[in-house]
């Protein structure tokens, strides 16, 4: 195939991080920008991993906060920050990856890659977040919802209510 | 607790479909915005699932593809569009969500749930996405990302590389 939309085209250039990184300070960069995630680079721009927010989100809070959602009903804002901050304390981007053992393989791509190439790839791996590599450095970022616009491009979407109710 | 920023004031206004809207039509929808996902409701605007926009396109990429990306390396995007459309067509909403056997906990809170009882659902059920619920009526949805912002609050991000290498 020549010409046609290629993943270098759709990727988002995102901040990324390096696994010595604070982890507090990588979750603000995604808190501060609401980003969908971030890439975890090695020193050379090659990529590591994804984060994607709701897995820092699972690091942000301690776990028995998660088991007992209840007792998160008595505490404010501000409590809660010092929670969260006090909880990711002296933790590095690597500590908040899954151990090599359980690590997934990584979602990722050439960019070179077909739209229809980077929904494979990401729906076979069901990552949020796809990362696009050039000469083996991360060019940036792609979530599920860019490529499904991409995939399917707009029609009259406003018709979806009558639509399904015609039927 | 008296006061303080509660799911409800979170929520994003996000469109809802329904068990039996076309997938294709609400798929649509979610690429048109690009939505991190959608909340499906019962005619009576309880909350039956959210499904995450990476969920759709698990549906929306032909198995035999996920399988073998190579094989999409070979199709333009008007090939894409015609294969994911096929794919898709006939299909329910309820056709994409997981079947009863293997649906987890809904990731759902009251409107009046705290910021840290939030997150506290969302890291538990690993959910990307969370349904904030207002007398049994989905109200709006949260992201992950939001809810970082609101649990850490802007501080200077911008010193993320400096504050890493001088450690």
């Amino acid at each position: 195939m020549v010409g046609g939309v290629r993943a270098r085209d759709l990727a988002q250039d995102l901040p990324t991080v390096s696994p010595d990184d604070s982890a507090l300070t990588a979750t603000r960069l995604i808190a501060a920008r609401r980003l969908p995630g971030i890439a975890v680079v090695d020193a050379g721009g090659r990529p590591v991993a994804v984060l994607p927010a709701s897995q820092v989100l699972r690091s942000v809070v301690p776990g028995y906060v998660q088991e007992d959602p209840a007792l998160a009903r008595v505490m404010d804002e501000a409590g809660a920050e010092r929670l969260c901050v006090d909880n990711l304390a002296g933790e590095r981007v690597g500590d908040l990856l899954p151990s090599s053992r359980h690590r997934v393989e990584l979602a990722a791509v050439d960019g070179d890659a077909t739209v229809l190439e980077c929904a494979a790839v990401m729906a076979r791996l069901r990552s949020p977040l796809l990362v696009v590599v050039d000469d083996g450095r991360v060019r940036g970022l792609l979530t599920a919802a860019h490529l499904l616009e991409v995939l399917l491009p707009a029609e009259d979407v406003d018709t979806v209510d009558q639509a399904a109710s015609a039927k």
